[in-house]
């Protein structure tokens, strides 16, 4: 009999169904993957894996042995606060393709940035022909904050098409080819030459509003912010007051307080900020069941829970 | 006594302040840089290369020992079409930053139409939250007309991201890892996998037009068009109504059979078309000047024309 995996999880509709297609597909020689709901008592009380996007965790509480849960998605922020300290172990996404979307979106945007996207799509509104200087990529400092397999991924991406790049993290990392900063002073170091900061942090306690009014006003004027990772980790009053002031020049969110974006947000209609519906790293569902199924197919064999998140750094 | 190099251009303003103090100061140690117009008569006579910019070809004709002329710019159709066969020879631009620059406006607007930044544009405007699915850079093909050295930069710097790319020129090339072709039943076959073709041809007699009608009509449906070459190569009237019929998604203009791109003209209005005011390469001084001081310095050395058009192909 092969064991029962749970899919806990409160998507529904499209995604919901692409999941529940693709997972059992996936697992179909380690494990019979079923929605928790259409699991028998015995299945549930033999489970110790799981498998989350978005779960309800009151609905985790009906798996008694639960050792550990495998998101589906790299931001498990949620999770990590509502589930219990001592609670099964939590592992996140980390799919190289991700990386590789992610670095590509971050010098997409970053390039849009750089070649004056928004200023030319103005222009053409108006009808307006006019040519403004343009900078070299290394007359253009990128910083990079949060150097995670996302965040290694997009500088190392940005400095091999030119752009002079550092990066910050809270706990130090080396990266080849990259200035690298860290703590409260790095962070202030790195902003103060930042032409672009690009947002890659895990949202935690520590990033909770990190990117705020103080850590703005550092940045040079003329600045332009990039947030690819969870919407909190900016202050939004902060930067919109930073960009109607001219201190800062525009400003791409892809993440947000409250997802979808509500029709009464006044960011829909700045003319510095360009709104995307979180869609800078998709998880490919393709890659992510893959990684899934070695994950938890090793486990079966061998025991062995995958690098989870430390419960005291929230990542 | 240096030899003394016209200056023969019809800029003005900014643009020909900007290149009479960079000139004279580039070539101080090899010759004096003069406009036409503040030479002597002697000089004139003496003056065997000019620097042109925009020529009024009427002015070459008052240097009758004049056996080549060296352009600022990489374009230089209207100078082939206006000058004698037998008359001096060109020598266009060609600068490597300028060739990185372009492979950069290419990878850049390459992106915004990969990841689908006009539509998200549009969606901002009506509030709309809504995620289209993500191909990967291998699953778009890019196909770049014209494998000079800007065309073959960009070839380049697309496949480095991990485009699928293919090139056309007319006479074939050979560029390792790219998939080239020529001919008239090498476009038909690049044209017809290409989802983004990106226009890097010369304007010559042969590419006047070269992508109307039939060459679009082979594209795949949902295709997209960046002309950042000339505005003749591609026919606008053909782009538009492709685009209109929804055979085609999007274009990208940067070059216009009118520059400025008049007032009246309606494709400043059309939702699907991006207007840039000839942006993608501009002539950057520091670099150009040095270029022209080395290919001036070494013809008053050695004698040695640099390479220089084809007066039959035209480029």
């Amino acid at each position: 009999m092969k064991p029962v995996v749970p899919f806990v999880s409160q998507t529904t509709g499209h995604e919901r169904a692409v999941w529940l297609t693709a997972l059992p597909e996936a697992l179909s020689d380690i494990a019979t993957v079923k929605p928790i709901s259409d699991m028998t008592k015995a299945e549930r009380a033999a489970a110790r894996v799981a498998i989350v996007a978005n779960p309800d965790v009151a609905e985790l509480a009906h798996l008694p042995d639960l050792q550990w849960v495998h998101s589906l998605w790299a931001g498990v922020e949620r999770l990590a606060a509502d589930l219990p300290q001592d609670g099964p172990k939590i592992v996140r996404l980390e799919d190289p393709q991700m990386a590789e979307t992610m670095s590509e979106a971050v010098l997409a945007w970053t390039l849009y940035l750089h070649r004056d996207m928004p200023r030319y799509a103005a222009q053409q509104h108006r009808k307006l022909w006019l040519e403004h200087p343009l900078k070299r990529p290394n007359e253009r400092t990128v910083a990079v904050l949060g150097l995670g397999n996302l965040g290694t991924a997009a500088a190392k991406r940005l400095a091999g098409n030119g752009f002079d790049v550092c990066g910050w993290s809270r706990s130090h990392k080396e990266i080849a080819g990259i200035a690298t900063f860290s703590g409260e002073n790095g962070l202030a170091e790195v902003l103060s030459k930042a032409d672009i900061v690009v947002i890659l942090l895990p949202l935690t306690d520590a990033t909770r509003g990190l990117v705020g009014k103080e850590a703005l006003s550092r940045m040079p004027a003329g600045g332009s912010v990039i947030n690819f990772a969870r919407g909190p980790i900016l202050d939004t009053g902060a930067l919109t007051s930073a960009l109607d002031q001219g201190h800062l020049s525009h400003a791409v969110l892809d993440v947000f307080d409250q997802e979808p974006l509500p029709d009464e947000s006044p960011l829909w209609d700045h003319p510095k900020i360009t709104i995307l519906p979180h869609i800078s790293a998709p998880t490919i569902t393709a890659t992510a069941t893959k990684i899934l199924a070695a994950n938890i197919g090793r486990y079966f064999e061998t025991g062995d829970i995958p690098a989870h998140v430390d419960r005291k750094r929230g990542y």
